[in-house]
């Protein structure tokens, strides 16, 4: 995908995401017993979208930096948001016997080891910011975006934890929690590992809570056959209509286009954010 | 318990703990939504022993540091220890419903929101340390205790993930990661957050790795009664007789003391070490 004749959106994952999947699957390397290694990586190679990534490669290259200073935070998280995806998947959570095609950990592993694999998946994404310079602010913002205060509140809310989801309002904190903070996150990392200030940190940041929103809302209409089901989640398409809620994703996107006016090299990040309203997975 | 004339065990507990118990209650305090919040709290509300706070304290004391220097570390060791034990407990790992007489936390809340509390209280015992001193070294060294080459090894032996278990090689290799490898993480946290050198950080290492095996060890022989049913879990008293497996306790716990001479104050590891084949519960 071209944003511009100058830039290609597909040239610049190119260019960035082999050397990210080699250091994503070279993880593990001391674990053991060998099929627990063989289990964490299992999910790991899902031939996934990389979105969370490429926002940490697009955000240290926004503010100048190179996208190679963000390759650990990259890694770390994905190792995250893996994680969470083999949790959520759990039985006693969503009970999801496949993604993206494929039967899901705890379906070839079974239940415990799910279990194990979604720990040691969050373990080793600090393991690898330890390993990173500014190894205490990447730590914190990784345990802010992926904690109790962030992700894993967006989870408490899903399962019920804080009484039903009804409106917009309520809908927006939900995601803004579960999908928004660890997308948030990760650009706010990519930009710390890159050696941001804080002018560009703040309006990244800005860019990503608006990329979270338009990424969730687009997400309902390409999910809103299943969605407008009765009894199913809230959905953006339920609350606003499918055309309404088109009409929400692409303001947030326009928002996150906003956002990045006056950075040395908005490009990679400008052509996410369209990507995440143009998507059709 | 005093285990000399100018040393009381029980004094120098009395005077850490309430302070360590006020700081890892005080976590979570921006989590949401309440409910979550105290499902976070309610299993680090146990009174348990604390052996691996305490351990990190009495390595910091033992080079000649405060106490107060481990504060940081200790919460976090605890926190991850915590969550072990909460995601353990789950009906797919070894399904217990209780824990030192109160429910466990799937019982109280669901299994669901038990897996979320489990992945709350990992993130958390990172965040610790993300705003303590040295953050990359301690954030490096709690990974490998707690990771897929530490503790979650420990599980997937323990799961069954490497075969049977039928010798006291294999069940030594089992405890050195599942139980050994947080007691080593915690003495070494301890005294790397008290500025440990490499030479007392190597000897307290090896005092750590003994009492890591003696506890473990002794936790069998207080087991003995159910773990010598026939089908029960593989155990050293199974393996070397109730007399044999308490002479390897106490062998362990004599190698943890010689380990300790010539340390600037080994008074507190010390009676931790008498303490792990001593204690009755």
């Amino acid at each position: 995908m071209a944003t511009s004749a100058e830039f290609s959106f597909r040239a610049w994952t190119a260019g960035i995401l082999p050397l990210f999947e080699a250091k994503l699957l070279a993880q593990f390397a001391n674990a053991r017993p060998d099929l627990l290694v063989e289990a964490c990586r299992y999910p790991l190679q899902t031939g996934g979208k990389r979105v969370r990534p490429l926002l940490a490669f697009g955000a240290a290259e926004a503010i100048g930096g190179s996208a190679q200073a963000a390759l650990d935070v990259a890694v770390a998280v994905e190792l995250l948001h893996t994680y969470s995806l083999v949790h959520d998947d759990l039985p006693c959570m969503d009970n999801d016997d496949e993604r993206r095609g494929r039967p899901t950990v705890h379906k070839v592993y079974g239940d415990g080891v799910a279990v194990l694999v979604g720990d040691a998946l969050l373990t080793e994404a600090f393991a690898v910011l330890a390993d990173a310079g500014r190894a205490g602010a990447l730590v914190r913002e990784l345990a802010a975006a992926g904690g109790a205060s962030g992700m894993i509140a967006g989870q408490a809310y899903d399962v019920g934890m804080d009484g039903p989801i009804a409106d917009v309002e309520r809908l927006r904190l939900l995601h803004r929690a579960k999908t928004g903070a660890l997308i948030r996150g990760a650009v706010r990392l990519g930009a710390i590992a890159a050696g941001a200030g804080d002018a560009h940190l703040e309006q990244l940041t800005r860019y990503a809570e608006e990329v979270g929103l338009a990424f969730q809302v687009h997400d309902d209409v390409l999910d809103a056959d299943q969605d407008n089901k009765p009894g199913g989640p809230p959905s953006f398409v339920k609350l606003l209509g499918l055309d309404g809620a088109r009409a929400v994703a692409r303001g947030h996107m326009q928002a996150a286009l906003d956002a990045l006016v006056g950075l040395p090299r908005p490009e990679p990040l400008a052509a996410i954010a369209v990507y995440t309203v143009e998507r059709s997975v």
